[in-house]
């Protein structure tokens, strides 16, 4: 429990935007996934910098844990105070600050969502790829390191964020990167706090590289009879350099969830669902290219659309996936896993991962980025089900050593949170350690968001 | 003086891989540019991983500095053993270890070249695209976070490195990264060495991404009357999402350079030079794009050229640049400045810095990576002449203030070394400190390339 005197002097500086109330904690405890409800003790409606700044000092005097709050939508459990201490929500720190269409960048507060801010662009003729399926904020974006459907083309937000601004454990405010599209000043420091969970300090202030709307848009789905043949045209198609927009993979069971959840008619086997962005005759001659990869794959029913409501169907299916595949057992809760390998061994990891899924007894659709190497399987279990929680991490277990094996990393796209903690060791071996050393000399209390990421912690 | 007892010691261990001689000291003390002769007191030549982190224990140990060295290719001093202690050359280890074609990327050793690297590749119809000009080193190109011409489309050494080995101050062996193509797995550990300089570690290992060769090139040429539309052709070109392979910005100082050097035969005025990578009917398209946006811009003498020996050509005369430019002065060493603004404030930053030169007394061709909005003045002075080389540093001086007036970045690409070392609190503020932070945190004992970097030092 933290000091009475730093919950008074937070209410005392922020007013109504401070709050104990029951459902404020409540939504402040809860999360996406299968982990346990846990309420911070307080929560903070920060509306500037400084306020953040001013927060952090008074819980760093007081010794009070801090852990930011954007929308709640990660699947790792990042969010949750799980040493107790206050949730810093950025939900009123959520304004596009400027815009700079010459120089295709934006700068924004956290608490903005990657939905709101496209929004705020579509006079420019720009756009912000990076598009996790939820409408999650953008700090909380940066902060898990966040990618999805779009990462294949534009990248993560590793290579989105220009740059940040910062505050610290002790209250100091930093600024990482400027406008510039390249620097060799220095440590990358924006590279090390965009996927540090907030464990080293809360981003205030972000720098987002834009993109132009393309001028053309095609998408196509294709079926297979097998998962290889799916994986190897992807493989082809990459390597002949065919630059693909989005390249997302499921399995029939997921392809299966669509036809029942959003009445698609889909033959129950793998799929790939495709998008190209270029010049109308550019995504044409890809679209055609493509076709010939799957036609020499063995795939079949292979079309492609350039019309507007055929991708927005196909994409919102796609992005309405976990929903879906939520509906295939109504009233379950998930526990997503997350692994990512070397393309030349997607075929080999979906296969063992799909023939283990088979022979436990939980559902477990498997979608994926196939373009990045990544992909998810969505076990379904019934809330409250011990036997079945523990058989789903067993095989969640099963799929991050079948990851590490196989030369990937135990999470992709999702981050560690409370969910991969235990992996940190086998994945990165010393490195860990290193984790931990810049931890602790950047926040040397423990006091931003502990209990994650680093050793000791 | 470092203690003798270490120099007998690595003289022990390494036999005639250790050297006095004055010719391997000489070597390594000196550099492409302005900076004073250095050498170190010692020169070690490993040949694995194992014998990097014993000479690291032994100079731990010992207290005696270590600073790596690639090719020497730097321009900004970073190699040169500033408080003494020993070079450690990692010419012996330049090997490629591993190709994975299927997965596009490699293993390889940090002394290879870029250019080695890509002779190996060739018949894989793969390459690696980061081209800083120089040949240099692939381990002194992430330390130094190198790009170059493809950068626009390719990314710089931070896009291209997967994953590292490296040999930390205290001899521990770390490994970052893994093949997978993404991961939010903890700390971007890659990212915070890559352009780290060898303060915080040597590299001993990397795993780079690599491209499909493209199926068509195409590169073009033209000039303008004025910097102002040639940057604007720029811009309009990234705006319509052009994706442009090249795009290099000289001046007339520059094309005159050319003229003289390469036997060219441009106008004296300014030039883009220009490449686009993709399919034979897209660079086709690509380039009749582009020739208009350059047509509307006032260009002239546009014509683009498919055929290998025009674009070989074409690239041997820009990667000469810098001797063509030292080629306008016999004789002539160059402080070459490195300036990286938004591409808004590019225009502007050039003309800015053209009317200054014009002013001195010194020559100083421009030109650069435009598509980053990143330029260089070759500023050219007499070997000696102290007069001269103030000048130059005052004219290098104004660039930098520029730089960060226009919200832009002290280097570009060539890092911060010797030449830059005094603006890093200027550009970065309190960030800078949190660089000395992480600093003394992984090398307590200030040996990994001392003298560099970080407060303090």
């Amino acid at each position: 429990m933290s000091k009475p005197d730093a919950l008074t002097e937070l209410g005392e500086m922020l007013g109504d935007r401070f709050s104990r109330s029951k459902s404020d904690l409540d939504l402040h405890g809860r999360n996406e996934t299968y982990f346990p409800f846990l309420p911070p003790e307080a929560v903070v409606y920060p509306e500037t910098t400084e306020e953040v700044a001013k927060i952090v000092r008074i819980c760093a005097a007081h010794g009070v844990p801090l852990t930011g709050w954007g929308r709640g939508t990660s699947l790792e459990g990042h969010a949750l105070a799980l040493k107790g201490g206050i949730s810093v929500d950025f939900s009123r720190m959520n304004r596009v600050l400027k815009v700079h269409p010459e120089d295709m960048d934006v700068v924004v507060q956290p608490g903005l969502t990657r939905e709101e801010l496209n929004r705020e662009l579509r006079a420019t003729g720009l756009f912000f790829p990076v598009d996790p399926g939820a409408n999650a904020s953008l700090g909380g974006m940066a902060s898990t390191r966040a990618s999805g459907t779009t990462a294949v083309r534009y990248g993560t937000m590793r290579e989105n964020v220009l740059g940040l601004e910062v505050v610290l454990a002790d209250g100091r405010v930093i600024r990482t990167g400027t406008r510039a599209r390249k620097s060799a000043a220095g440590y990358d420091l924006t590279g090390l706090f965009v996927g540090s969970e907030g464990t080293l300090g809360l981003i205030t202030e972000l720098t987002l590289k834009l993109h132009g709307q393309p001028e053309a848009i095609s998408a196509a789905v294709c079926a297979f009879d097998e998962i290889g043949p799916a994986v190897d045209t992807v493989i082809q198609t990459i390597q002949l350099g065919i630059p693909m927009a989005r390249i997302e993979f499921v399995d029939a069971a997921t392809a299966a969830a669509f036809n029942s959840y959003a009445g698609a008619e889909m033959p129950e086997k793998p799929h790939l669902m495709i998008e190209f962005h270029g010049s109308a005759s550019a995504v044409a001659e890809q679209a055609e290219s493509f076709g010939q990869i799957v036609a020499d794959n063995g795939g079949d029913g292979f079309s492609w659309s350039s019309r507007p409501e055929d991708r927005t169907a196909l994409w919102t299916m796609r992005h309405n996936a976990y929903y879906a595949c939520l509906g295939l057992r109504p009233g379950a809760t998930a526990l997503v896993t997350d692994m990512c390998v070397p393309i030349s061994r997607l075929a080999e990891a979906v296969e063992e991962t799909r023939a283990d899924i088979a022979r436990s007894s939980i559902p477990g659709p498997i979608l994926g980025h196939v373009g990045d190497g990544n992909f998810h399987a969505i076990l379904l279990v019934e809330p409250g089900n011990a036997a079945e929680l523990a058989e789903a991490k067993a095989l969640a277990h099963r799929m991050v050593e079948r990851a590490l094996r196989l030369g990937g990393t135990v999470t992709g796209e999702h981050g560690i949170g409370m969910g991969k903690l235990g992996y940190m060791e086998e994945e990165h071996g010393q490195a860990w350690e290193v984790m931990g050393q810049i931890k602790r000399v950047l926040d040397p209390s423990a006091l931003m968001n502990p209990g994650k990421m680093v050793p000791g912690n």
